[in-house]
């Protein structure tokens, strides 16, 4: 087993440097949510790979409720039926994406018919090793939580103990230019996050942990774009 | 930035090869969640970089419903709070753990206190990227849903708002050898998952797709571990 983080494509673009108060892995920092996809397909070898990733990925007693509905443009009736359920402002630019993955979750325990509370945080995680995944093999995935979920249910008959969560856009990149003037604008805006002193805490609410505290840490949000 | 992959201590314990259909990146495949913690301290720049790389996961509007509380050992108080919420079972191993963070979230959107419905599944994306750069970092996370989330509330003085999800014990591992014997046992238990044709399929409901079927791929779940 080889890690392949080094396989990016030499054009591919990126909107440009993240804030990061410190380096971390290439395959997190690299990640992000375009929209101008290619046509270039997803090699059938890759496709495997993404959900083996998504397969391995921990849950609430091993219960592994997530499912994936996928379809690639040559299953052109499953593609047809998940493109349908996106939003107009998703089908704007997804029309492009080679491969379309409708992402749900169990919500009750196989074992016991019994409510899982993690059943949506444990599909969050199996998605999140698909696109750690995604990004190791040169993909990029982007993450569409607004689609009709009363349609999709019909739609694809999904038992009453699943809910449909996510659909995902994947495939290589094209240039933002390949966009519409006000999506290229979205395209190549820098992403930006919290800081980290907003989300990590002491026992008090909403005190920063002193692990994060740029004045203990010496670290600030900028020490890596300089 | 790069990418620390290969820094894996030598002689760190893992239970056995996996059933792979195809290989993915290391940083997934070798993840798993051990009981059995060595009492080295996290140093303090490899924690920060674990909530840096939580910091930039996807989230629904981008609105980073994740947060954490966060303890080491020093931070005695707050530690004795985040063990002292774990139920029985969990206890008897997590205490030589010298990192624990319990996870919670945003139940509503920040801009407009309406219902988000990927809140959970957000911070599970979050705690997965927390816990790919723990594997790139040498670390084990091992997750928690097994706590008392209304003490929490109580104890933490969580506002309604956010939910407490899962608490994480990370830290290096140990030898099995090192835990009671039951514990041993199931430490040293290989790993499992439903194969492909049960989690991946077209638009009739638990009809594998043909991209995953072990008779079109030519992958069995077998393949790697010959």
């Amino acid at each position: 087993m080889t890690a392949n983080t080094d396989i990016h494509q030499e054009n591919s673009f990126f909107p440009g440097r993240l804030d990061l108060r410190t380096p971390i892995n290439d395959l997190l920092s690299r990640r992000w949510s375009p929209r101008a996809f290619s046509d270039r397909p997803v090699e059938p070898p890759k496709l495997v790979r993404l959900f083996e990733a998504a397969r391995w990925s921990p849950s609430s007693v091993n219960d592994q409720p997530w499912r994936f509905v996928v379809a690639t443009k040559e299953d052109a009736g499953t593609y047809a039926h998940l493109f349908s359920l996106l939003s107009e402002s998703n089908r704007r630019w997804a029309s492009r994406a080679p491969l379309l993955v409708l992402g749900l979750t169990r919500t009750t325990f196989s074992r016991n018919g019994r409510p899982n509370r993690h059943s949506f945080y444990d599909l969050g995680q199996a998605v999140a090793f698909l696109s750690v995944e995604a990004e190791g093999l040169g993909l990029a995935v982007h993450q569409m939580g607004g689609f009709d979920e009363e349609r999709a249910n019909g739609l694809l008959a999904i038992p009453p103990d699943y809910e449909p969560v996510i659909i995902l856009a994947i495939g290589y990149t094209d240039r933002p230019e390949s966009l519409p003037d006000d999506l290229r604008q979205r395209e190549m805006t820098p992403r930006s996050r919290q800081p980290l002193e907003s989300i990590v805490f002491t026992d008090a609410w909403e005190k920063p942990s002193r692990h994060v505290d740029p004045h203990v840490t010496g670290l600030s949000d900028h020490s890596s774009t300089k």
